[in-house]
C-alpha cells in the first residue's frame, strides 16, 4: 500500500459519521403532538450515550478475554489488562455521573412523553445484558423478570447472542483458570497452608486475649465480642478446609474453585513481589468494576424513585425496587472481595523461602544481589 | 468600636487555628510500635475532614430550622433555605468521592493498625447522628445495634443532645408544619381534589385502552399490564382520600400529614408559578440531600466490604450488611420522593381561576397586564 | 388521532435507531493496517459522545434564546431557562470529566492511528463553534487560527450556518437586551446611582482608614496597600460614569451597555428580593456556563499537551498553546463576572423606598401585610 | 509490651481529638459584630480541610522521598511509590472538587466578614509552598509576589524550613538521580540512540512524503505542514545531541539532564517491559499530579475571580491574574510531559537484543521458556 493512500486527507465530520449520528435523535412525541416534548431530546441522546458507552466496554472486555484464552499469558499483556479494566472503570464513573443530567429532567416534564415510550425500556438495553454476561454474571445469578427469564424482553436474536456467552468462557471463568494454573503454590519448600494457619491461630488467640483483657468492657459487651471473634473465626475454615469451600460452593455462597482461591489470597498476601504486583492490579481492578457496576444499579434505582415513585416503569418492571435489588443481587466478583476477611497483618505473614522469592523478582535485580 | 480594632492584621496561621489543627493527629500505632502505620495519619485525616464538613452541615441546617421556626417564612429567607440545602449537598457529593481517597487504603495496610483502634468506629460520630436527626430521623425510624439503641455506644452528655433534637423540631415537622400552613388550598372557587380526581380517572382510563389497543402484547402481558396499571391506581388512594392517607401513616407506610402532602402535590403541578418556583425547589432540594445521604451510606457500605469483607467493624458492627440496610430504612424525605407517583400530565392540569392565579404571581408583572 | 396509534409498541433498540448508532465506528486504522488500532474504537467514541451532548446544549440554548426573544419574557419561562442552563452546566461537567476517559489513551498508543487521522481534528466541530456563537463569542473575540479566520476549516454550508448565528441574535446580546427593558431603575422615588456613589466612597474611606491604622504594615506596605486600593477605585467608575463606560466598551475593555451593567449590578445587589431571584439565578448560570467551557477548554490543552507533548495537533494547530490561549481568551459573559469587583457590602446597601420594595414583591404575601 | 496495654478500648472521639477539632472555628466576624457572619464558618472550614489534606500529601511525598534516597530502590518500595502517587492524586482531585462547595458562597455573602480578614490569605498557606517545594518548584520558577520573593509572607521559621527543602534533595532531583543510576542503556549490543535516530527519521520522511502527495492541500497549506514538520524535527535534536539539550537546559528551557532525559524516554517507549511497567507507571503518576496541580490553581483562579473580579485579594495579591499565571508557570515535571513530543510509532521501534529482552523480564517465565 502506497503512504499517499494511507494520507487522504480526512475531515472530522466524516470521519465521526455525524450526518449518520446526528440524525438519530426522533422524539416519538412528534409523532403524535404538534410539537416534540422538548425533554425528549435528553432522553434519546442520554440513552444514545449509555450505549456508546457500552459498545467500548464491550470492546474492552473482549480484548482481555481474548487474553487469558491464550494459555500462557504474557506478561505484557497482563499489565495491558490492567490499564484496559482502568478504562473501564473510567467509562464507568462517567455513566454514574451522567445520572445527575438525567436528574435534570423532572418528574412533570417525562410526564409529557412518558406515555409514548410504552415499553421501551432500558431493560431492554441488550449492550447491557451482554456486559454483565461476559464478565460471568449466569442466568441463575439474575434476578427474574416478573417470573420469567430476564431475556424475554430480547429478540431471538439478541437471546442467541446471550446464552452463547453464558456458554462459557467470561471473564469470571477465565481468570478463575488463570489462578487455578499459577504454579507456585507447589513449591516443595513450602507449606503456605501450614504457615497460614499458623498465623490465623496467632491472630485469633492475640485478639481474644486482648477482648478479655478490655477493662473497658462489661461481662456481656466481651461475651458478644467473643462470639462475633468465633463468627470470624469461621471465614478462614473455607480456606483452610477444601471440603468446607466445596460444600459452601455447592451451597451458593461460594463461587470461585478452592485452587483458584488459594491463588487470589497468595496475590493478596505477596502482592509487593515485584511478579504479584500487576496480577494484584488486575484482581483490585476486577473489583472495582464490580463495585462501579453496583453503583451505577444503585443510583439508576435513586433516579427511577426520583422519576417515577414506585410506579411500574416504562418497561413494565416494578421500577424502583428491581432495580434496587438487582444491585445486591447481581455482584460478580464477590469471591474476590471475600478475601478480604481472610487476610492477616503482614506481621503475621510466613517468611518466604529464598527459591521461590528468587522466582517471584525480577532476572535483572536477582542477578545483581 | 474603632475601625482600627476591626482591621488588626491578623494571619492566616493564626486565623485557622493550624497549630491547634496540624497537632491532633496522633497516630495509636505510633505508641505500641517503634514507628508508626503509615496510613493511619490517613486513616486519621480522612475522618476528621468527615468532622469539619459534618460541622458545617449542622451549622446550615441550624439556620434553615430557625428560619421555619418564625410563623412566617419570609420569601427571601426561603431562597436563602434553597441556597444552604444546596451547600449541604455539595458537600455531600464531596464526602463521598471521598471515597475514593479512602479506598486508597487497602485492606492489609489497613491490618497494620486495625487492633489498636478497638473499638473507636465511624458509629461513634455523635455528628453524623445529630445531622440525621436534625433532618427528621427518629429513633424509631433507625436500625437497632445488635438489639440496643443506637444510642449505646455515645456518652450521656451526647446521647441527652440526641434526645433533646428528637424531641421535635427536626427539619421534616417543620417544614411539614410550613406546608400545613399555605393558605392558598382554602380558596372556594377551586376545589382541588375534584378536578385532580377528574385527571387521574381520565389519564388512567387513556392508559387502560392503549394497553387493550395493542397488537403487540400478548393476553398474558396485557393482564399483567392491567393488573400494574391497577397497582398504580391505588397510589392516588392516599391524595384521594383522607381516611386511607391516615390508615397509611398508622402502618407507618406514609408520615407526612394529609394536609402536607396535599400541599406538596400542588407545588410539584404548578411549579412553575412565581411564588411556587423557590417553595418547589426548597423540597426538591431535601430529595437531594436524601438521596446523598443514602448514597454515602450505600458507598461506605461498599468501601467496608472492600476492606473488611463481610468480617465485624472495628466498632463491634456486623460491617457491611449493616451499613447497606441503613441506606435503605434511613431514608427521611421519602414521603416527598412519593409525590413523584402522584403527579399527572401536564396537559390533565386543571385550569386555574383567576383570583389563584393572580395570587401566585408578582405584584409587579400582574399590574403590567 | 387515536389513543391506539399513539401507543403502538416500540422497543429501546429502535426507538434509540441503535442499528445505525452501533455501526458509525469505523477505525480508519483497519483500512491500511490488518487490524484496526485497538485504541482508535474508543478515540471515536469519545468524539461521538462530545458531538451528542454538543447537539443537546444547541437543542437547550435555542429554547432559552426563543424565551428571551419575546418582547415580555413571562416569569416562568425565565424559571425554566435556569433550569435548562443548569442542565448544560451538568453536560459541561460530564464533558470535562470525559477527559479522565480520554487519558487513558497513552501517547504511544496514539501513535498507532495518529497518522491516519490527518488532518481531521477537534477543530473542525462545528457544533462546539456553533454553541460558541450562540451564546454570544464572536468572530472577532476569537484567536485567528494560523492567521486565518477559524472558519477556514469548515465547509461553505457549514460557514453559512456559523455566520448566520454571528450576525445577531446570540444569547448575550438578548440578554442584554432583556435587562435594558427591565424598568425599575427609572422609579422617581429613588435614585440608585447617588445612593450607590455615596456607599462606595464610604467603604473605600473606611477601608483607607483601616489600612492606615494597622500597625502590622510597614509605610512601605501601607503605600503599596493603599495604591491597590486607589486601583480598586477606579473600578467602580465604570459604573458611575456613563461616558467612563462607553470609553471602555470602545477600547474593547467591556462590552456590556452601560444600561444592562446597572440593571445586572441591581439584581445582583438585591438578589433576595422574590422579584429578582430568578433572574440572579439566571444570570450565575450564564457565568457558570463560561467557566466550565473555560475549564473545558484548559483540561483539553492539558490533554493535548500530555498526548502529543508541544507538538502540532491532528488539525495542524500548533496544539495545547492554541486551546491554552482559547481558555483565556474566548470568555463570553466576563462582563458579568466583573459585577463582583463593583458589589459593597450589604450593611451600606441603601434602604429601598416601600413603592420598589412593593414592586419587587409576591401580590400574595404584600396583601396580608 | 502487654497485649493489654495494646488493646485499651479507645472512643472515635477522642481518637480522633474532636475536641480540639471542633473548637478550631472561630469566626473573626463575631468579634466585631453582634452576630458573627453565617458564611465565615464555611470559609474557616473550607481552609481548614485543605489544610489537612496538605499535611497528609506532605507525609506522602516525604515517604515517597525517603525511599528514593536509598541509593537501590527496592521493587517493592517502586510500586508502593506509585499507589502513594495515586493517594496524592485522590486527594488533589478532592481538593479540586472542593471548590464547587466554596463557589456556593456568593460575592455578596463573602463581602460580610472579608474586611475582617485582611490581610490573611491563602498566599500564607506554609504547607502548599512546602508541597509545591518539595515536588521539585525551585524558588526561580515562582512568580514573584508584587516584585518580592514569595516567602515575605511568611515567618523567619517557615522561611527557613522552605529554604532548606529548596537546598536540595526535592522528588524532581531525586527522581532524575534514579533515572540516570538506570544501567541499562549501557548494554553494548545495543545502540538506542542509533536506532532512535534512525526511526525518527524514517518517520518523518513517511509524513514529508504524505503531506506532498495529499491533493486535499493548497501549495500553501502542503508549505505550512512541511514548516511544521520541520518544527517538529527540531524537538528531537534535543534528545539526538548532548549539546543541543544543554543548551537547552543553560536557557532554561530543559531541566532535566541529558542521562535522565534517555532513561525516561526509553522507560516509555519500551514500558510493555515488566521490569518497566513499575517505573513508567511513577513518571505517569508524577505528570498526573503535575497536572492536577495545575487544574487547582487554574479552577482557584476562576472562583476568586468569581468573588472579587479583578480586584486585589484579601493578601494584597493581584487575585485572578497572579493564580492564572502560576498555573501557566508553576510546573515541576514538565520535562516528563515533552517526552510525549519524542515518541514514535511502536513499529519504528528498534527491537531489543536478547540479552536485553531478558534482564528486563521476571527470572521466572525466563526459566520456562
Amino acid at each position: 500500500m502506497s503512504d499517499s493512500k494511507r494520507y487522504t486527507a480526512i475531515h472530522y465530520h466524516s470521519y465521526l459519521e455525524l450526518d449518520k449520528l446526528l440524525s438519530a435523535q426522533v422524539p416519538r412525541s412528534g409523532q403524535f403532538e404538534d410539537k416534540p416534548a422538548h425533554d425528549e431530546t435528553l432522553f434519546i441522546i442520554m440513552h444514545q450515550v449509555y450505549e456508546l458507552w457500552f459498545k467500548q466496554i464491550i470492546h474492552e472486555i473482549d480484548s482481555i478475554s481474548d487474553m487469558f484464552r491464550e494459555h500462557v499469558i504474557n506478561e505484557e499483556n497482563m499489565n495491558m489488562g490492567v490499564l484496559r479494566l482502568k478504562r473501564i472503570s473510567e467509562i464507568l464513573e462517567l455513566v454514574i455521573k451522567q445520572i445527575f443530567v438525567m436528574e435534570t429532567l423532572t418528574p412533570l416534564d417525562f410526564l409529557d412523553f412518558r406515555n409514548y415510550l410504552f415499553p421501551a425500556s432500558g431493560f431492554q438495553s441488550i449492550q447491557f445484558r451482554v456486559i454483565e454476561s461476559m464478565l460471568g454474571l449466569r442466568e441463575e445469578d439474575r434476578l427474574t423478570y416478573n417470573g420469567h427469564s430476564y431475556k424475554v424482553v430480547f429478540t431471538e436474536e439478541q437471546q442467541d447472542r446471550l446464552t452463547k456467552i453464558e456458554e462459557g468462557g467470561s471473564l469470571f471463568e477465565l481468570v478463575e483458570e488463570w489462578l487455578e494454573r499459577i504454579p507456585f503454590l507447589e513449591s516443595k519448600n513450602y507449606d503456605f497452608l501450614n504457615e497460614y494457619q499458623a498465623a490465623v491461630q496467632k491472630m485469633l488467640d492475640r485478639e481474644k486475649n486482648a477482648i478479655e483483657a478490655t477493662e473497658y468492657l462489661t461481662p456481656k459487651m466481651k461475651a458478644m465480642r467473643l462470639k462475633m471473634l468465633g463468627g470470624t473465626n469461621t471465614y478462614f475454615k473455607q480456606v483452610l478446609s477444601e471440603e468446607e469451600h466445596n460444600r459452601l460452593i455447592e451451597k451458593g455462597e461460594l463461587r470461585l474453585s478452592y485452587k483458584a482461591t488459594l491463588a487470589a489470597l497468595q496475590i493478596n498476601l505477596y502482592r509487593e513481589k515485584p511478579i504479584l504486583t500487576t496480577p494484584y492490579n488486575f484482581l483490585m481492578e476486577l473489583m472495582n468494576i464490580d463495585e462501579l457496576l453496583t453503583t451505577w444499579r444503585y443510583r439508576h434505582a435513586q433516579m427511577v424513585m426520583r422519576m417515577i415513585g414506585n410506579k411500574v416503569g416504562t418497561g413494565g418492571s416494578s421500577g424502583h425496587d428491581y432495580l434496587a435489588a438487582t444491585a445486591e443481587k447481581h455482584k460478580i466478583f464477590k469471591d474476590f472481595h471475600n478475601i478480604s476477611s481472610l487476610l492477616i497483618p503482614r506481621s503475621d505473614l510466613p517468611e518466604l523461602p529464598d527459591d521461590i522469592e528468587k522466582e517471584l523478582s525480577f532476572h535483572y535485580s536477582q542477578s545483581k544481589k
